[in-house]
């Protein structure tokens, strides 16, 4: 099978990392050694530099919803031209803590900006790169940030409110159902049974890509 | 007279810095007291940040093109949204070293980056808003580099080849002679020819505005 890009999405707190260990697993299981881990945004040395800059911000300094967006595709760009393509180029699998979708539902839903523009970004900045698969977590704004508040501080996102994540959420449902590569996990339930929905849709998935 | 925002152009070594003197000089003749200077990319705390990574680079990881123009836009849409347009509805003048102008000369013309995705991004990104005159310093790459190497270590833009400066300066005099906005000097002549020049433009349009 050649080697493949998967991505795990969702909002706060919807369980990306226990999915990730769900996803290695399932991948091992299938003989599949050699898989590389990328994080967005960051994955390469100037794109964790974005990174911080996005995530933290500047004491004092109001950053623009177009400068975030912009910000996030360079760092993209970044891991894309430089680990991802390689990686997959040389066999390697690549499983992601989120990509484009992301900036999609986030930047596209929770801050409502132009789609014109967004797609314009997208397609000028990966043409036609996209995962393979998809997997969205998908939890309530309520439940996500509860997870995500027990865990600790919030970063400048993450204070957003509840607003921002339930238009963030219905973005990404939106895109979700138009999408076939994107497979929607109802991540609400009980983890054991998130954990089984997760390797169902991928051996599902892996079946039918011999 | 409305306030205005007067942009100072060229490749490195053209004399941006004492064209600056002149137009500030110039304008102060002219009883305008209230003169805000920006400096692209930078002149925010984040934009600073930025201008660092884009200069600078970061040891061992290639900075792609797109991540280039990329961080060199989110810059610039700081310094837009929270320096300049402020400054300018309260009623001071802008002289910026370097805007726009830049990313289509340096990225458009010596990258040889997408006409189409340099247009949609300015457009995007800017919108109508633009210099309302811009002194374009027109000097060859061999003069501009023999200055700019005499006054200390190159930067990563700065190490760029002789062929790069040469499409840089073509697509600033192509752009230039498309756009009455653009005024350009001949920079290769001694200092004080230069600085005269400069003046006799700036007065001139400074009537025109009247």
């Amino acid at each position: 099978m050649d080697s493949k890009f998967i991505v795990i999405e969702g909002l706060e707190g919807a369980g990306k990392t226990t999915a990730r260990d769900v996803v290695v697993a399932t991948l091992r299981e299938q003989g599949i050694a050699d898989i590389v881990f990328t994080r967005e945004p960051g994955g390469t040395p100037l794109a964790e530099k974005l990174r911080e800059l996005i995530k933290q911000g500047i004491e004092g300094e109001q950053v623009t919803d177009k400068a975030e967006l912009l910000m996030l595709y360079a760092a993209r760009v970044q891991l894309v031209e430089n680990i991802i393509k390689p990686a997959l180029a040389r066999g390697a699998w690549v499983v992601g803590d989120r990509h484009d979708l992301s900036s999609q539902a986030y930047q596209g839903g929770g801050r409502g900006m132009d789609t014109v523009l967004m797609a314009q970004l997208k397609q000028s900045v990966l043409g036609e790169f996209a995962p393979d698969m998809t997997l969205y977590l998908d939890v309530t704004p309520e439940i996500g940030l509860q997870r995500a508040r027990a865990r600790g501080e919030l970063d400048r996102i993450e204070q957003e409110s509840l607003n921002f994540f339930t238009r963030t959420r219905e973005r990404y449902l939106a895109l979700a159902a138009n999408d076939a590569s994107i497979k929607t996990i109802d991540a609400t339930q009980p983890i054991e049974q998130v954990s089984a929905a997760i390797r169902q849709v991928l051996r599902t998935w892996l079946k039918e890509q011999q």
